[in-house]
């Protein structure tokens, strides 16, 4: 059945009521019941919580074959976590896991080997890269792993689409009874902005950290009200790939000449006023964005009321300087930005669901203004892949992508036209994780277009002296330096759905072969 | 059917699977499914959730006969958002609604006429005083008023034991969005810990208040993202009546004597040592411990982790004085505390769950230290009555003194040993709101007596010079003052049921009567 993207999606997949996408707002509106969480009352004082071991908390879990298991990815390349507990789950014997994480990356190539094995049969998250992605992509994994945004994630759990059994959720601080902070540790990573909604939800919720604190570690981004277990290992991650310094502003002429095109084309619309919100997504361009952004907002005496998303020390640098208000962050990508979460009070963690859930009364994402993201690929209807390679290939992030386009009132891709031999603007993108409706400006190195939804942006950029094209003659001028990329080859069994944000159905991966001439 | 502290309680109000009061860890252990919520999805950007007036809100609610309204009392005495929207509920001729109150008092009272008139035939609150107190001990109201602790009503809450189909929530700012603070406008309470549970569960939620800020209004207490609309009126309340300057510490030397008293026994216990907790309960003696307190905490070098609850200048000042580390805040009760918790990054809201709910999975009070407690009544099993007056007037409030009482370590009453010529100290208090189990020591003004469960306690006070009696002696020596108090009479109609703090009955209020001789 053809969705709203034009992809046709089989009937195989729309089992249990799911339904194919049919556009950013058909769900607006809806009323539903969330699901209903188990707990259990703690009442007695004085109990502890501590375990003796990863093991042990498996153990008391209850953890057995067929049970869902989630993790986050704060920790991002340097999380150790997920491994030790999959780890302990595979000695013990159990098999038949799905794991339901807010992202899986190369740190967790341990774990391609147990989708091999059946130890790991299912896996939903919002990223997926290394082995784990390339397991998935050679078909793998028992059954299709799910996609979903940060926001479609929150709401897939509320709305009782995944059921978490056990939450472990690495925390770089923790008191005895669960109160549990990204900071304060020896490995800080900021906020824990995913697993509010594991700890809401999950049967169990397990906390591991490295660094035990006092009673009561506060304020907590994970409650002692909702976690079970406690438990005190050596090392929850690895500091220097946890929170990176500062990332380097990128010196690439491209990113700069593309970064510097963004912040012109954001200070011509009528959103760049007094009070205006913004997210830049991670990357080489967005971040530089910042850079030329400045100078225009001290000129014409504008300062951004709120920054959101993944946050980095550019953004936090526009804090300091007090041309923005408030920063609130779902994910540090760098030290600046942990630092800035912990000190500055400014700076305040969110949940996933305030950022991106769409199935809320409201979400950051739709108040926002601009956002600048990137693509793997981007086609002549701007929908855009951030989740598979050229190749055809798992190895990337649907991330707040999807919602934060969704929300902005502009929405722009940044790339380079081309990459390697691979044009990034093309036909028809091999994978969409955003559709094209959500996106409002597309700029490459080779020119700038503007969506045809949007005439009142078009008329804006153009009387403001900004020189656009169309997608296709990009499409074209891309086909024209590298040649029309030949279709990747699949065969026919599904690999991966790709969720809509709303839990429509926008795509689905198949599994990759070989390519045959 | 008898219940674990002697009362009857009669079979007509165990529908439904309650059960009778069984003891306080009964529960301790439990596991069930939490209620599921009813949401609305709220996906396009931009759109408006600002309403014109509370009779607007009440009509795009759907509210109609039989629903169950809900109503915090952050504002106290001043509050005026309870009676603004039902009196347009009642202009709008909807009838039989039941308030799900975290309490109500004598701002109120105009809500009585309308249990009369039937508009209200059902009330849950944790306080009840003034003509709603009367109205319903007379009989006025069509079902019993069911009492709960503040952890007993996020409990009912959260396992469907009530429904709340509007939550209208007076909060001091708010946005657009509904994101709503304590502080920052005209008519500042401090926190909105009670209306968190209501914000989450109930099926609509509507804000009212009376200073809306740009988005975001944050750090929120009430999220956006539960919120249904947001209505801008010109007074939520009378500020005089809601933050009153500093309570001014008792001068009254039998107050001063207990206080005294009391602060010399917490520091004879083995928890009165760095890093200890403690609650204070609002009234003159409960106050004054703190001016106690401090020399002993200063002679020994002994300083406080954290205090919880109600907060009130006092406690600030110790915070203030670097004595306490933290405060963990449910409620203010003062100007003093408001300023406090807007301004003191040591100064942290909690939720009622996080305080006290005994079915979550540990609330602060499990580890709470001390808690110095106020009594209408306290009879010879320690069994403490906060909710009638002496003659079975509903007049008190259950408060967080059942939750704060089982979780304590020390649980200390504080009282005169006669007020008038009524003796507090009594063979049977009218109504039990806190089980004797959870009391471990009474002070009066005539000598302190230790619960005979707590032979540890004895020892350690003994063995520091302080000087015990036995809580008959106290209540003989009451008796032989003012003379035995005759039963008060009731009909036999059930008014109210007072729930203990895990949903089993504790007791009931019955109908009161008229003394006859």
């Amino acid at each position: 059945m053809k969705n709203a993207v034009g992809r046709d999606i089989p009937e195989s997949v729309l089992t249990g009521g799911r339904e194919v996408f049919q556009g950013s707002n058909y769900r607006d509106g809806m009323e539903y019941a969330k699901a209903s969480p188990k707990a259990k009352a703690y009442i007695k004082p004085g109990e502890s919580k501590i375990l003796s071991s990863v093991k042990e908390a498996v153990q008391r879990c209850g953890i057995r074959d067929g049970m869902t298991v989630s993790f986050h990815h704060h920790f991002r390349e340097g999380d150790y976590v997920a491994n030790m507990v999959m780890k302990e789950i595979a000695a013990l014997g159990i098999k038949d896991i799905t794991i339901a994480a807010s992202s899986v990356g190369q740190a967790h190539d341990p774990i391609a080997k147990m989708i091999e094995d059946g130890i790991v049969t299912g896996l939903q998250t919002s990223g997926i890269r290394g082995k784990m992605g390339e397991a998935v992509s050679h078909g793998k994994l028992k059954t299709p792993c799910i996609l979903r945004s940060h926001g479609g994630r929150v709401r897939a759990v509320e709305m009782g689409e995944v059921y978490i059994d056990v939450a472990f959720i690495g925390a770089p601080t923790s008191d005895e009874c669960g109160n549990a902070r990204g900071t304060g540790g020896k490995s800080d990573c900021g906020g824990l902005s995913y697993s509010m909604v594991d700890s809401k939800y999950a049967g169990k919720v397990v906390v591991i950290t490295d660094t035990l604190v006092p009673f009561p570690n506060f304020p907590p981004s994970i409650q002692a009200i909702d976690v079970d277990y406690v438990v005190v290992v050596d090392e929850i991650g690895d500091p220097r790939k946890i929170a990176t310094r500062a990332a380097r502003l990128s010196q690439d002429p491209r990113d700069l000449m593309m970064a510097e095109k963004c912040a012109k084309i954001m200070a011509a619309t009528p959103y760049f006023k007094g009070g205006f919100s913004f997210q830049a997504g991670a990357g080489g361009p967005s971040l530089a964005v910042n850079r030329y952004l400045q100078p225009l907002m001290v000129e014409r005496g504008v300062k951004m009321k709120w920054a959101i998303g993944g946050i980095s020390g550019p953004m936090v640098g526009l804090l300091e300087k007090g041309l923005i208000e408030s920063i609130v962050d779902v994910q540090d990508f760098d030290i600046d930005a942990v630092n800035s979460l912990r000190s500055n009070p400014n700076h305040y963690e969110i949940s996933a669901s305030q950022y991106a859930n769409p199935m809320n009364k409201g979400a950051f994402v739709n108040m926002l203004d601009f956002v600048v993201l990137a693509a793997l690929e981007i086609d002549i209807k701007f929908n855009v892949n951030v989740v598979t390679g050229s190749d055809g290939v798992l190895m990337g992030a649907a991330g707040g992508h999807s919602d934060a386009s969704a929300g902005a009132k502009c929405a722009i891709i940044i790339t380079p036209l081309v990459r390697g031999r691979m044009p990034t603007v093309c036909e028809k993108v091999v994978t969409v994780s955003t559709p094209g409706e959500s996106i409002d400006v597309l700029i490459t190195d080779y020119g700038t277009a503007v969506n045809p939804r949007r005439p009142d942006l078009v008329k804006e950029l153009t009387s403001a002296g900004i020189k656009l094209t169309t997608i296709e003659a990009l499409k074209e001028k891309a086909y024209s330096m590298v040649g029309a990329p030949d279709d990747v080859q699949f065969h026919e069994n599904i690999v991966a759905i790709m969720e809509a944000r709303d839990g429509t159905i926008l795509d689905v991966v198949r599994r990759v072969r070989p390519f045959e001439f």
